[in-house]
Order: C-alpha cells, then structure tokens, then sequence
C-alpha cells in the first residue's frame, strides 16, 4: 500500500509498505478524512522525537473500518469512526491510574507517526479497536470530525487541567487550532472574560466567534502587561497555554492570581528548561499550580466530544481554512502546516 | 418604614418597622428591584421554616447601599449592589470548611426573611457587607440582575454538584426559574444532550432556547421511561434535581448511569422521608452519589456571575414574564407566584 | 477438577467440573490461600445475585498462575499472585469513565462466583490477567495477603468515598471485618477521632488496635444519641457505613455534620428503599453527600495495597480468627462466615 | 512592653515598644510558649520580605487571651489559645476562593512578624480572634503544641498539596522540621514507600520515627539516581519539597511519575527561576503538576491538627531538641536557629 512518510530527518515522501497487521483486539482502518498537524512538521523537521525512517506519517483521521481482530465485539468493516491521535493500552497501570496516556510510558499512549505508522496510508492499524476508535455520526461531517482526533481534545484539556469553573477570567495563550480549541473550551465551560493571545486575522477572528472577549496582540506590546492592564492589576483566574515557547510559562505565571493554575497543552520542542520566575510564583508559596499534559485519547472521550458537535453545542468548522479532496493532496496539506501562510488555521483532506 | 411581610402562617401585609439597625461590618441598602420567589410562598403558605410574625419577606434583590458600618471598606453609600440570598459569616467554622452557606448551623447563611427582616421593606439589613454585596456593573439591568440573588446561583449549583462535564448526557427536572437556570448553567458547562423535564409550554420554549435538546414532558408518560428510551437504555450520565417531590429522587436514581451524580437543589417541603430504591442504587454499590445542597452565596460568587451576565454568557431576561414597576407591586407579584399562571416563570418589581 | 459449589438457592456442596478454559488474555490460577466472605452467604442463603447452579463460589484468594494466554506479558506459570475479588474489563466505558467497577453493566466487574466460577475451586480463571493480577510480595504472608482481595479494598474505599482529611472525626458504623478496614484505613487517612460502632468484643478489641478512639455499642442504647452526645451535638464530619440494614443510612444522616459525606460499602441486601430523613438531610439542602460504591480492583490497587503491609503500615492477620489448612476446609469456612460465632472475625483457609 | 524584634536588616535585639490595640474583632494575646522559625532567620538575615525596622518577630505561638474585642463572642480572657502563624481576612475574595492565605494579596495571610509584630513580645494582637484562635486542649502540652503553628500545618499541606492517597510510594526532600512533618503527614495519609532525603543523624532519626521507609543521603551521591535506583527505574508518586533550593525542584521533576504531584512548601529565597527540565517534565505533556503553597491557618485548621495531637495520631515532642523556660530565652532559641547545630530540629521557649 501507499503512504506519505518521513523518510529521515528533513525528509519526507511517497513510500510503498505491507498493509499493517490485525492482531485479535486491533482493527485496520482506511482513512476518510485526515489532517496534519504542527506535531507532524515538528517530527519530520525539527527531530522531536528523534530521527525515523519510512514511517508513514499523521495522527488525526476518521476513517472506515475494513478488518477487525477476533475479539473485537463492538466494530465491524464498513463501520465509519473517529481516530483519537491517542490510543492507550487501557488495561496498563498508568491507565488504571487515571493517566492513560502515558500507558507503557510517559506519552507512550501517543502511538501513530511515533511508534509505528500513522495515519496517511491506504489502511492504518488501530490497537485495542473496541476501546479507542468511536462511531462516527452519519450527522457529523468527516472533515469537521477530523478536528476530534487532536485539536478539541488538546485544546479541551487545557480547560480540564485549569479546571475552569463558572465565572472565571481566563487567559488562552496561543491561539493557532488547538488555542482556538482551548478558547471554545473554555468558554462552554463557563469562563466570563477570556482573553485570548495572538496576531494572525484569522485567528482572532475565529477567536472572537469562539468565545473570546479580548484579544491581546503580542505585536501591540508585552502581553503580562496588557493583561495586568485589562485585569485592573488582578490578574487572571487560569492560564492555558496553547503555543510559545518555554517562556510563555513565564508570562503565565505573572498573569495567574494566587490560587489559579496554569493548564499547558503546548509541546516545547526546543530549551533545556523552562523557567518559572521566583517572585511571582510566590517564592514557591503561591498556589499558582502548574500543570501539563498531553490529551486523553480512547473510545470514551471521542464520543464525549462528538456528542458536542452532535447537539450544536461546537462547530469545528471554523478551524477548516484549507480543504482538499484526494489522497494525493496530503503533502500539500502537510506544506502547508510547515509553511503557515498568514490565511491558514488547518488544512483538511478528504479521501 | 414600610414593608410587605408574613404576618403569621397563611396571612401577608403591608407593615411599618423601625429602620434596621447598622453594625461596624454591615450595610443598610434600599432597593432598586426585587423579586418574589417560591420559597415565600412556602415561608408563608407551608409553614416551611415554622411560624414568623411581621417579618418582612423577600431575598431577591438589587439595590443601593444608604449606610455602611465603620469597619466596611469596599462599599459606599450611593453604589448600587447585587444582594445574594445568601450572606454567609465568613469567619466560621463552616466557611473555613468551604460550607459558608451552613454558617452557624445547617442552611444558616440564609438570613433574609427566615433570621431577619428580608428585602420587600424600603430598607433592609446585609451582614458583612465587604464580604456579602458586590457591584453592579451599569452595564447589566438590575431587573435581569436580580436572577443573580437566588435563581442562577440555585440552578448553577445543581450544575457544581452534579459536576458536570465535556460531552456528558444531563436531565434537569423541573424547569421553572430554578430549572431553567440549571439548563443554561449546565449547556454553559459542557453538557451536550440536556434532557430537560417539564410540561408548561412556557418554560418549554425557555429551556430550548436556555439549551435543552430534548424535552421531556412528564403528562405524556412515565419520565424514567422517557429518558432510559432516548438514551438506548443507557440513562444519562448527571442529572439535576430542580423541581418536584420527595419521589424525584427515585426517578434521579433510576436514569442516572453508574459512576453518575444527582445534584439536587430543590427544597423538599413535605414528606419524612427522600428514598432511594435499592436495585436501582445498587444495593449500595452503584457509585451513583446523592448531593443537594443551598447555593453558595457572598461577593465573589455574585462578581463571578455577574460577569457571565457582562460577557454575554447567560441572558436570564428570558425568565421575566411579568415586570411590575412600583414598589407597591410587590404584593401583587408574590401573589403571581403563589398562583403560579401558566405563562409565569418570574416576575421582577423595579422600585 | 473439584470445587465447593452453591448447588442452587440454600444448597452448597463439592462438585466436579471441567478445568476452566485460558483466553488469550486470561490465566488459570490455582489457589494459595482462600477465604470466605459474607458476600458468599448472601448469594448461596439469600439469593441476592438470583438462582446459580453449580456454580463454584468464593472470591477472595491468593494463588499460584499455571498457565497464561498468549497475550499475557507481565505473568508466567509459577507467579505468585494477589485475586482481587474485582477484575474489571479495562478497555469498557465504564472504565474509561473511572468507575472500571462497572465495566459492562452496574457491578458487572464482580465476576467471580456472580458471572462465573469462583475461587474454591482447584483452579480458577481470570480475566484480563495483566490488568487483573499483582505479584505476591515473598515477604508478605499468603493468609493475610488474602484481605486485599476484598476485606481492605472495599474498607479503604469507604475512606475514599467519605474522603476523609487531616484531623476530621468520622463514625465507622458496622466493624466486622470491612469495617475494621474501614477503621484502619481512616485512621492511615488522617481522621482523629474515630468513633467505631459494633457490639461484640472480638470486634471492639481490633477495632481499638485498628485506632478507633470511641467505641459505640449499640446495645447500650440508640448510636445517634451517643455520637451526638460524644461530639457536643456537633456530629462527625464523615460516616463509613460498614454493616447494618436500610435504616442506617438514616442514622448516618442523623449523624454527619452539613458538608459532610457519607461513604457505604455495605450491601443492602434486603428492603425496597433506603431511606433519607428530610429534615436531617437539610430539605434536600444540607450538603450532606451520600456516596456508595463497590471496591476498585484490579492490578495497580493490589499493587498499592500490598505495599502498605510490605512497609508495616498494615497489619491484616488481627482479622484472621480462624485459620485452616487444607482445601477440604473451605467447606467448615464458609458455614463459620454464615453462623457467625462471636469469636469470628474471618476464617482463612490455605491450601 | 517588651519585645525581641528585628532592628533592621541582619540585626536584633530587645525593644520597649506599646500595647498592642485591640480592634472590634481582635484578640490580644499573651505568650505561654513560642518557637523562632527558619523564616525569622530568612526575615533578619537574609532580608526575604525587605527591610523592617523595630518590628518585633516570631510567628509561632501558644498564648492565653488577655483582651477581646467587642464583637469577638467565642473567647474571653483567660482562655489558652493556639495561635496559627497564618491569620487571613475570612471575608476577603480570596479567602471565598478557598485562598484565605492570600486575603488581601498573594501571602498576605501570614502577618505576625511581617506586615506587624510578631508574637515575640509581652503581648500580641490577633486579627479576626474568632477565626483564627484555637482553643489548647488541657490534654496538650504547650511546648509541642506551638509545632502547631507553622511546622504541622506546613508540613502537612506538602501532603495536601501532592494529594498522597493509600499506597503511594512519596519522596519528601528536606527532613528539617517541616519537612519531618510531611514525613509524619505522608504516613498518616497513606503512603507506603517513603523516601526521606536529608543527612543530618537527628533527623534521620527522626524521619525514620515519623514513618521514613528509606533514607536518601545526598551526601552519599544523587538523589535522583538514588530514588531512581531504589523505585526500579519507576520513580514515585509524589514528591513533597520541604527543604533544598531554587533547583530542589529539578530534581522532583525527575524523580516523579507522569501522571504525579510535586507539592512544594519550601520557601525559596533566592534565585530569579525555578527550573522545569523540559524533557523530564514530557516537553509539557508529562501530567507531572508542579503546585506550591503557604500553609492555610486560620481556626479550623488548628481544631483539627490539635485533634490529632490529642488522639495520639500525631506526636511533635520528636522535634523539640531544645526546651528553655524563660521569656528572656528568646533570643538564645532565634541564634540557634540560625546556626543549626547539627543537633538540632526546633527549639521551643515555654514562658
């Protein structure tokens, strides 16, 4: 079969491969409508994850499914479904634990495009099918869908680990897709001000229909101070980070009351360290609670958040800028999330 | 003074009382709009909390401070103030235990019209103002402001207590004033298929716009029914007890999923007993939890929602059928709620 | 192969069954160590799970895995290994929603001589053997070991569902073994005091060593008046309901202080209703929360439990009244666990 | 009246200073027993919260009440009091956030000896007496109860703050007197394993009465690489910070599981950053929360400490390596304090 790979570090390609093998809890999938994402171009150009090579890229699909393992009970070839970009091993002390994310490791629930081939061939493989792919509502449109794998559920966790409640000033910073995610997140969880952090038209723009009361542009001046500013001195009540670099926790904990938590979803590729600065932080004694984590994944939290699209109550739709039909489109696509043209929020193809 | 009181069980009026008195930590406030709610009428009519004698009705309110104790720092006379129903003493033990609301005792942070003299006079008494009132921003009506003192905190507690989350199936039951502010808090907090449980057409068309997707009206068959049918047998994943009797609890236990909470923020005025059928519980083991409990009130709990009110998050207007203008009204619109109209869901007197 | 049975409703024997077949993910234990539960005697003389034949009882053991599927990584033939009575399907909803105890249906983790052959039997099958077992500690005595599969858990949990912090007082009521566990465990959890409510001596004795501060016997008149009279008519702040009928939830509520939570593991077996007293429970105000659930298994709680006996935070051998050796004993067991004499706190029977 | 203060910047000594005044809502307090803390070292000689100049110090305190304010209803003179070194506003936003140790600003809780004198004097004036006095129990010694004040509580929060549930493996670096009570509060919250970092022989002793199954020396190499090496590769679930420096925290980072809790109530004092190591903390994704926090005061909080201390649950003797008896022997406790001879924990002056 055929998949659009990275073939070593900076490199990437059309590539040939056997059709993944279905062992009895998996099930092979073929794609219906995939994405990329800045995950990928991190992967392929900037050696995130160290160097691969032939390994078929993506991690955010929904497709059809054509095999299923001999104890596989709930799916069957020609059911269409949603492909969480995390796939745990849910019978794994860390999902036991409440983590199944990190099952088998830290982050090691993260399997597509990192330990094996991902999402961008003619067929993929799933593990443990009965508990980590969902149906796909024939209401649901496959593209929009597409955003479930990994833009809501990222961006939906930041409000999760800043435990949004009803009220609340928050801050997003960040807002390319999954700060857009983060902001409709936050604001269906009952945040009142929300001030989201970015530049590109688009993306304000789309910040603004999802929920966003203020945005603060970076270019305008240093965004603690406009915050402070905006806060009349208070600061905010929870910080998500949804973009930046090793520093932005720094501006999150200038931002963040005494009591609040900052909530990182964002994947810091590049610094030995990130820094939290002593004073605002309390001298370590002011319950500014800094948390992080990759998305939960699995059947459960696909059906959860399709059932928000379902009801009305989220409309993925406004990410899609760029959409293509055909398999052969994916480098495009995948161009152009590594080039980031001013008018891009996420590229779609449908196959 | 002059004020609309109970006179003794079953008998209301219009009385005189001298004006209330102004401690060191308190305020004195006239007000602005007022409303009747259903727990006067059990005050009076049910004898729900025992006898009282010309004592001045009334806990929803917005209003104008006209004195403050010489200890009150944040509030001056002439600012106009969102008045909870509940005004805690925050230095108890209960509050320092993160239950303000049962200071001094069990439901004891509820002062107004149950210790002392409630809001229906020309003036009225607040507890530790600093801690109780808070602003109204000039940007919100005080009529609309006035859900702010007893509706959307009741029904937004259901909400709290039933914790819910992204994506989860919820029932509300009951849909008047209360209800309703339980299906916008619980659209507001993530919830996708809102099963809301009513039947006047009023509160029906309310409750779809507030964000209910399915209405499930209890004069067309057994409510259990209803929703285990609509959810494939499943139950729902939360529900939110805001209305009927001491049997909705069963009904609660019966649809909800294991794992699930009933968040209960009705008053239960009649009956010895609330009962849980045991099958259905489990036989104790069915991790389906039992919370209730009287709103959290204060300053900071009405400048959070307020602030939903500011951004646009939560429109109560939708709930006030009937405006009065007057402070005379007062009478007329408790009597509105006594009889309960079929187009009622809240009247509003602005002063 | 050989195992004790319950024959049908009241009848119990030793009959000859067929070794139980290995999935791929499952393994054939044979026991260490076994011991009765109460549970077993509801089953067999009360019907509480309904009519069984030849059904093969017990789920409480110890024992030594003799073969293993093909999927299974983490055990081989030989292992030493802790059953919990609970071995949920790890992969289901149920469990992706944090509640694995329900995986398939409300209690459905229960597998063991519910849905299938239980541990009296020579050999005997687990589910999901990776997710379901936990090594066996050589410093750790088999006999005493045989209280993690239930005795501990279900305890522990009612700590967990009642979360009990620092220096709160909390009421045990029931303190058979669960109870004693209940007792230990709050106590490991931080409570001060701890009021124990039981009448026979045996129980007392362990339930003083376990750290209970006050004993209530309710043979020496009602336990509500003795808390309240023991706490200065403030009450406890949480209750672990233990042992008892229907009604001691209402005592329970009598008892906890607003804000307060009540955590059961006790099995009601009998009675259409549990009941909540109104007034007590606050009208449905008193943020008195009750809680009930049946105890998490599988391997990482087993793994947790166990290294509380391996560094002496627990010492479980206080419960083991009677010990036998030898299979044939497990029938001499289980009729001590249903005419309970009062030196009888659990037998234990290795093999 | 006479106080032992701080006369600026790296000097103290004996001041005649007036009465304290007594407010509506105070307490005026004199000592029975008071303990310095490594805080007043900080405070004097490394000038931590700036410059003060005749400010009398000491923040922890058991006292009997002289003087009550007017509205102060729960003690009268006469009455043996815990003084908690945290006394917040009750009725500040912050502490209705469920944040009162930063009523009125981050920290701002703590003001003995930092926003006014300290309890170091004749005499001490308590703000909100009602809230944040305790009685002392006849049962309690005075000397062990000052621990109290600032030690337990602080300690114990390291405990809340990394959540430690049953069975958890905790490592807790820094084993001075705070940190020993973490050991002491881990232990009584449930954790199994306990890894106590530290080198001094007393506290080693100490640590190990307090619950420490193992003791890491950083004299004897890494503590990262001895923690690892000890948890098999695993590392634990929690850490707890009671001691070290701004890079303490690194080192937490590393040895925590993804999925755990660093729960940090270590003061920092110097350096302009803590430090995250980005690949040890899963480049963001790690799940691995980072939470600090001044301990929470106020009254409640001591009625429970105090309760656990009369249960027999908690012993503070074990710190108190250096008794005097004498008001004048203060200053002798405050020197040694700052030179820590390696003989000793805490110091207590009973007057």
């Amino acid at each position: 079969m055929k998949g659009y790979a990275m073939l070593g570090l900076g490199r990437t390609g059309w590539i040939e491969k056997g059709m993944p093998k279905c062992g009895p809890l998996d099930a092979i999938v073929k794609p219906i409508a995939v994405s990329p994402c800045t995950s990928d171009v991190h992967t392929v150009w900037e050696g995130a994850i160290g160097d691969r090579h032939d390994m078929i890229l993506g991690h955010e699909a929904v497709g059809e499914v054509v095999e299923v393992g001999s104890l596989v009970t709930s799916f069957k070839p020609g059911d269409r479904v949603i492909v969480p970009a995390i796939t745990p091993d849910w019978g794994s002390l860390e999902a036991q634990n409440g983590f199944s994310v990190h099952s088998g490791g830290m982050l090691a629930g993260w399997k597509f495009s990192n330990f094996k081939d991902g999402v961008f061939g003619e067929y993929f493989h799933v593990n443990e099918a009965d508990a980590n792919l969902a149906l796909l509502p024939d209401s649901v449109d496959p593209a929009a869908a597409v955003m479930l794998s990994d833009m809501v559920p990222t961006g939906f966790h930041g409000v999760e680990l800043a435990k949004v409640e009803f009220g609340e000033s928050v801050a997003v910073i960040g807002i390319g897709p999954v700060g857009l995610m983060a902001v409709a997140g936050a604001a269906l969880h009952g945040a009142s001000h929300l001030y989201a952090v970015g530049s590109r038209h688009n993306c304000i723009e789309a910040a603004k229909q999802y929920g966003a009361t203020d945005i603060i542009n970076y270019r305008e001046g240093d965004i603690v101070e406009q915050i402070m500013e905006k806060t009349h001195g208070q600061g905010v009540d929870k910080v998500i980070v949804a973009g930046g670099t090793v520093d932005t926790i720094m501006q999150a904990v200038e931002v963040v009351k005494p009591g609040g938590i900052i909530g990182n979803v964002n994947y810091f590729g590049e610094g030995d360290y990130i820094r939290i600065p002593r004073i605002a932080w309390g001298c370590g004694m002011g319950h500014k609670t800094i948390a992080g984590g990759l998305m939960p994944g699995g059947r459960l939290r696909m059906e959860k958040l399709v059932s928000l699209m379902e009801t009305g109550r989220l409309d993925t739709s406004k990410l899609l800028t760029h959409r293509f039909k055909g398999f052969e489109h994916i480098e495009e696509a995948l161009m152009l999330m590594k080039d980031k043209p001013r008018d891009l929020i996420k590229p779609v193809v449908v196959i």
